[in-house]
């Protein structure tokens, strides 16, 4: 075991709400186990901070910053979109990561992200075996998507599901009150390119206490805009309006995303649109029914304000759970999170084996979609309920939550080399 | 004075995260004075109510669902997009109205809405003189887009203020995370096609303690591609990232609005836009950025969920002085929120002549607006900062707030005859 060596932890892809409260789990567990782990050294964007050798001293952040990450959106040190493909492919970077890990006596290596790094992570965890650098490499489960497997959920997902359940029930409210003479159908676009968990979550607007009229278009229904003409005109007859929450992946039979229409303008220029407005546009063409359409885009998955007590509460779990492993000596696994009940909502950090997450997508079962297609089951309720509970709301000064900045300092580099990416 | 007499209460236009509780107001101060005020009848989507003598009882509400809509978003009585003209273009209308009144004893009318109605209700004040029909009309000012004169500022419009404050902010940090291999620049369009209110409360995600780079679009100053892109490059090169807010009301200098780029799909069939996928595409094509949009629309107005407390108090008030006004013997006025100090921020509420609030725009002052076009100045902070100021959480019960549903049980109709609208 690698004792007293320093760690690296590095936050990877597209960030959320939580991402810092792992974070923040990682260096409060790290600081109060100071015998066995060094420094917590952050890389500046991501793995890129690593291959320059551009680290960031987490130690000279004060214990009332680092707490605040628990309660501030996106990445505190920068992400990256940037995949290292196999050892073979990729060796002068493995080979750079070792340069830079030995400089500055790295022995744990926390990877926050999703599938992609999840396989990184599981690629540096070879790294002792396969070039003789004795490292520890735990991943640290992050996706807005919730398509890692074993994880019951991964942290990111319940806050944005929170905000796209808690807009779509407000917006709801919205329509219905102008319904009588004016809007009868509004359209929000939510994030998913791949699965409908996000979509899925605008189904938990309603429920018996507050029904709404809410139809799901998810990325696993081929869309069908006969079908989807009449749901719309069904739910008009019998509540006035509608509500649509349609998943940016949504797509028809032959797998063309609705979003891509080829659109020009005047002069024939392409141009950019997302799904919310074609799905306007079929409203408008079909039925003849005055629409208004949002797209969450960046708010969604940023939107501390609103994030979900137990997302955070499991960030902040795993990221503990990830250095607790490090400290008991594992390598190449991720903590999980594992659910033990519904009712009451139990869960607990389970261990997953690197190897059976990397290079694996959990899709979202059939079973959680209404059978006609637009909707979501009780199944799907049970699992996403206790996911959206609680609110952790972070603090105010006039008027405006005060997220956490971080000094960011870096590292001084030991290297004279350095490396193009 | 009409004693004892019922009053009728109507939502109109665009509805907003506050409305219901100027709502509240109006109807708790009514019931604790039986003695003056009969029943409140709310007409079933605003005015239409009253002209197909569709009334609401809200007298069989209890006290609990009425205390509800305080934190409640958008119109509980739904609300109508219906102008009555002048007194002689609408005769049948006005003829109509007192027909209701008369036959439910109404001798108040409170009017909630923006400039149309405040027209209407100066209208419907006039009808003892013209009509010989005794009524006392009061207008509450509700509208996101804050352009009522007289009143410092417009229920609905600091919630909405609040809500793009936060979420311009989450998004930055966002940004600001992805920006060394990803997008650099985020887009938001919000609402306030005339005037630019909205649109400033972006620049308050930006402050002395937490600076981000903020460029926004105002309906107010002609729209210069070439200069928006130079400022754009100003603030990449300086903070690696930029955040845009764009007023949908964004226009050029010959006044067409961004958002009008006459789209056409691939068979030619005219295409919805909004104004944030057309600055994204100048960002990719003048300037090769990569960028996130979103579109806030309805999300914006409804987010009940982080109001500013000062826009809940402000509304309840509103709706209570609308009646204390009334058992004052007054007509044709407005409770206007008159502001006595900014900081600490002190308010009152005060009394407007409706004659000087309908048919009057507030435009927002230049010396709102930075010299270059793209910001706000510090005497706009100013006049924003306490209007965003406090959070007003509504409950929550498994993950979703608990918003107040009626059952706007009808009043028994009276009148044979109907109304063709």
């Amino acid at each position: 075991m690698a004792q007293g060596k320093n760690a690296f932890y590095a936050q990877s892809g597209g960030v959320t709400a939580v991402i810092n409260a792992s974070a923040c789990g990682v260096i409060e567990t790290a600081r109060s186990n100071r015998q066995q782990i060094g420094k917590v050294y952050a890389g500046r964007n991501g793995i890129i901070g690593a291959l320059n050798e551009d680290l960031i001293d987490t130690s000279l952040e004060s214990k009332t910053t680092i707490t605040a990450l628990r309660h501030t959106p996106a990445g505190a040190f920068g992400s990256c979109r940037y995949k290292l493909k196999s050892l073979a492919e990729s060796a002068a970077e493995y080979e750079r990561l070792i340069e830079v890990f030995k400089a500055h006596n790295i022995g744990y290596f926390f990877y926050n992200g999703g599938g992609d790094s999840a396989d990184t992570c599981l690629k540096i965890s070879q790294l002792a075996r396969t070039k003789g650098y004795p490292i520890q490499a735990i991943h640290i489960p992050k996706t807005v998507d919730n398509d890692l497997p074993i994880t019951d959920n991964c942290p990111g997902f319940g806050s944005v599901a929170k905000y796209v359940a808690v807009s779509t029930r407000e917006a709801s409210f919205d329509v219905a009150s102008m319904a009588k003479t004016s809007t009868k159908v509004f359209i929000v676009e939510v994030m998913g390119r791949h699965a409908g968990w996000i979509a899925a979550a605008g189904g938990m607007a309603s429920d018996r206490k507050t029904e709404i009229p809410i139809l799901i278009l998810f990325p696993e229904i081929p869309f069908e805009r006969k079908s989807f003409a009449a749901a719309v005109t069904r739910k008009i007859k019998r509540f006035g309006y509608c509500s649509i929450v349609v998943s940016e992946g949504a797509r028809d039979a032959t797998g063309r995303f609705l979003a891509d229409q080829g659109l020009t303008d005047a002069f024939g220029h392409t141009q950019l649109g997302g799904v919310a407005p074609v799905v306007a546009g079929m409203i408008r063409d079909d039925l003849g029914l005055k629409y208004h359409w949002a797209v969450a885009d960046y708010l969604q998955r940023s939107a501390r304000h609103i994030a979900s007590k137990t997302d955070v509460d499991q960030a902040y779990a795993t990221g503990r759970a990830a250095v607790e492993f490090a400290l008991a000596g594992k390598n190449a696994v991720m903590p999980a999170i594992v659910r033990i009940s519904n009712s009451p909502y139990r869960w607990t950090i389970g261990e997953a084996d690197l190897n059976r997450v990397a290079n694996r997508e959990k899709m979202m079962p059939r079973s959680f979609i209404s059978r006609n297609g637009f909707g979501i089951t009780a199944r799907c309720r049970q699992y996403l309920m206790p996911l959206i509970a609680g609110e952790d709301y972070p603090p105010y000064r006039q008027g405006l939550p005060q997220y956490a900045r971080l000094k960011n300092t870096p590292v001084k580099r030991k290297l004279a080399n350095t490396f193009n990416l």
